[in-house]
């Protein structure tokens, strides 16, 4: 959302040593543009960071050349005031440049960047809940301008509040064209003799334009309330590029661009790989320099992680703020989903459980009714997880990759799920972790049971005691239809008695008859009289 | 397997400065007596130790006050060979002793002490493979010597070669019979108002006959093959004798003076705490410093671990050689096992998944059907499953915490698993992990598979592709019923063929006829020409 005024600065900004804006929104992002050096390599050659400062608070961020001669600093305030800054560079022109701005209060759906809350979820900065519900667009970035509209098109009616999303394009079955943008200058292209195109590149000189291009979609996303969950590194390059494998120079040198480019940008999310395992180059060490790397890079500590193939990495280390894990097997069906979460004692995504659609594949093939149970095997466990869609469209678009439209049934059910999340008093844990894999809580006065395909003609009123209500308690039930999307309020009021053993029954023993359907669950809310 | 000389020289320790073996069998105990200072108090005043020397080999051990004027230090030697030593101690005259042994081969059962190989699993020092199947005596040390002995035999007879159990008598429900021994020595013992007995203790003063009795029944254990899993701390006293808490400064020389007396115990096992998270007055920061010290003071690094109540501890860390988890989530059904053990790389022993029994609480009143299982699901997983008891015996022994008789239909079972796992190739693992929840090998010659309660009337031959054998290879199946505890080899040989996608079938997709029983295993053995 740049004003005009910002384009008339962008427009102006040769003529003029420091052009920046002189109010921003906390959490918003706020830009100085430098003319610099041209000769040489600026990209290798120039040094150039920032110093913030807001009475005792400092904050340091690294600049970096943005091409045709133009430097940039960006910076997101998180504290309202007047900020002043000074440039640190190598270069005398780009040296002890002053300015200041105001940072006012963030505005209408500024709710600034998600942070973890209450040790396994999530809250924006601002203190509003954000309950994670992603789906995977790995190489969205990377098609043709008209698809990637499409795409956000889709996005903006779509259930999902974050999207798994590769800075490097993709090389992958369903996903074999070229990008408009490389994020290096090309200085080759040619044919071997199978006719398989060989590209070399400078690789001390990014093309600010790829990542222009990346920025204007990750703001695209910001404003339809989407986190970008950003994959730094990934393998689906087998030698096409390179990119996956340019080695620990150029790999420091990248991190070091693409955080000075985005670490502003609230909505990002730094994901060091997905599947690091699969990047046969690169080994652990590797990725714990790296991960320090971003980490050190970036003054607002985005939330971080790092995700597997079928090796785990040490999700415990300090720099991670969450733990991204792909394995299927743990959300299908009860009560696994918190056995890994409670390791870690930090939120659990699982960020890849395979993907709805109809792909030869196993990770490809799940069905609609799979991919949603799976969510709520999830979410009843205090976890998230990750949509993904690989059926095979018209056109072939294939939307876990490509984009495009989504054609799946599980989306919608996704949706009526993070409704049902969001209407909650908080965060759901299993009530009674380890032994009661089907009763997630909130509070005592909340709970939400969920049958899966489990068909049950009748249900007695029953919470657990552990994490359950006092007696005396009294409490309506909602039946939900997770796969008809339906709710129905039921006309019964319970009234908790004392534990029996390890439950807590109605007073008369009250039960429920239950249609003879999979996927029901039940809401159970206290009523206060 | 004292010898006559031994207690001979034993007999005579009084007359003489320093008293040994001339002879000890690699992993054997070496024993330095001195006779020492009684005046003042020789626990706390005299520091004693030695440093063995074999070659470049330095090993440093601690020695210790053992009551009565007597001094010891213990070594287990490593190495074959002519070891010195030398005494260190602010004492004049147990400082500066010197002298030697021989470190002969060893003899007949001994194989050395248990170490991790291949990360997930066991091997004893000599190679030999050891796969634990542990049960649970918390308390077996703390009654009358009749019990004992009578746990003893159990032992002798029981498939069991681990034994889980407590150093600190254990105060709880059906456990509340004073020892014979207390750790400390006991300076009151008066009852309050209420009856309730109130013990003083002085805390500086260990009883060695505490000690000795410990020594003893450990010793007992290795002469039956059994590893004992030292619990150092836990939470079953509550205020009765305060073993649970007694600070800091007593607990470090506490876990000072057992490493002493135990590390040269080559079946010692470290468990850091049962319940961990129950001790109230122990933070997570003072486990991490009571394992360092366990750790240092160890020069043969035994097997260390530390087990959970309801919260895991930080297993990762490096002083610990593998996770003892309690959850009996994990080994309820299929594939659940493995979800918590590929998190650590390292073996993983359900160390508590509810015990076989007839008690009220949910944790004591498994059926031998559910332990059985549990301990199938664990296996196949590629993990390690101990057993309890926890029937209210005649004479009210209840063998998880008093020992005794064991009257569970479980043991014999888990006895015929474990011979079935000792008769495979090597370790299992899943072929297959996070996909096919039922399909153990060891290598692509050996696949067990387990179907649970699963009843099934016709099982095509299939295995997985991954970790499969390659095509053409002839198999043979043998029909296991875990619970009936029955082999049957059936006339059919197999044929592998290519995969179909995901799986290897037979090359006529020959399929065999089940009986309508739960509880059935398939062990599917190549049939080399």
């Amino acid at each position: 959302m740049k004003s005009p005024i910002l384009f008339l600065l962008l427009f102006l900004s040769i003529q003029f040593c420091v052009l920046a804006q002189e109010q921003v929104q906390r959490w918003d992002r706020f830009e100085i543009t430098l003319a610099g050096p041209q000769n040489g390599n600026p990209f290798t050659d120039i040094t150039l960071a920032a110093e913030f400062t807001l009475g005792t608070e400092k904050i340091r961020v690294n600049g970096f050349y943005d091409g045709g001669g133009s430097f940039k600093i960006r910076f997101m305030p998180q504290k309202t005031g007047q900020w002043k800054y000074k440039t640190i560079s190598n270069s005398k022109v780009l040296n002890a440049k002053t300015g200041s701005f105001t940072c006012i209060e963030p505005q209408e759906g500024n709710h600034g960047p998600v942070q973890v809350a209450d040790t396994y979820h999530f809250k924006y900065a601002d203190g509003k809940r954000y309950y994670p519900f992603g789906t995977t667009l790995y190489a969205w970035t990377h098609q043709p301008q008209q698809l990637e509209e499409i795409t956000l098109k889709t996005l903006e009616n779509a259930p999902f509040n974050k999207v798994r999303m590769c800075v490097f394009p993709k090389y992958y079955s369903n996903v074999e064209n070229e990008p408009e943008f490389y994020p290096y200058v090309k200085t080759g292209e040619t044919k071997d003799s199978k006719g398989k195109t060989k590209f070399t590149w400078d690789l001390s000189r990014f093309d600010p334009d790829f990542f222009k291009h990346l920025e204007k979609r990750i703001d695209d996303l910001k404003t339809i309330g989407i986190e970008a969950d950003i994959i730094i590194f990934h393998p689906y390059d087998k030698g096409h590029w390179g990119f996956d494998s340019l080695g620990k120079e150029n790999d420091l040198r990248y991190i070091q661009y693409l955080t000075a480019r985005l670490s502003s940008f609230r909505n990002v999310w730094w994901s060091m790989a997905n599947e690091f395992d699969y990047i046969k180059t690169k080994p652990r060490d590797v990725w714990d320099t790296y991960t320090k790397a971003v980490v050190a890079a970036d003054p607002y500590k985005h939330l971080c992680s790092i995700h597997n193939g079928s090796v785990y990495y040490d999700n415990w280390k300090p720099e991670f703020t969450h733990v991204s894990i792909q394995n299927g097997s743990t959300v299908e069906d009860f009560g696994r989903a918190t056995l890994l979460r409670d390791v870690f004692f930090r939120p659990m995504i699982y960020d890849e459980v395979c993907y709805e659609g109809d792909l030869p594949q196993r990770w490809g093939h799940l069905s609609g009714e799979e991919m949603t149970a799976a969510f709520w095997h999830g979410v009843i466990a205090g976890t998230y997880v990750t949509h993904g869609e690989t059926y095979k469209n018209a056109g072939d678009t294939i939307f876990w990759a490509k984009g495009g439209r989504l054609i799946g049934s599980s989306p919608a059910r996704i949706g009526f799920l993070r409704k049902i999340l969001e209407a909650a008093p908080g965060p759901l844990e299993l009530a009674d972790p380890w032994k009661d894999h089907q009763t997630a809580t909130a509070d005592s006065s909340y709970y939400l049971v969920y049958f899966g395909k489990e068909i049950k003609s009748e249900w007695t009123f029953n919470l657990p005691k552990k994490a359950g209500p006092r007696a005396n308690r009294k409490f309506a039930v909602e039946l939900i239809d997770t796969w008809n999307m339906a709710i129905t309020k039921l006309p019964d009021i319970f009234e908790t008695a004392e534990p029996t053993d390890y439950r807590i029954f109605d007073k008369n023993h009250k039960s429920i008859r239950l249609p003879a359907r999979p996927y029901l669950a039940l809401r159970i809310v206290e009523v206060k009289m």
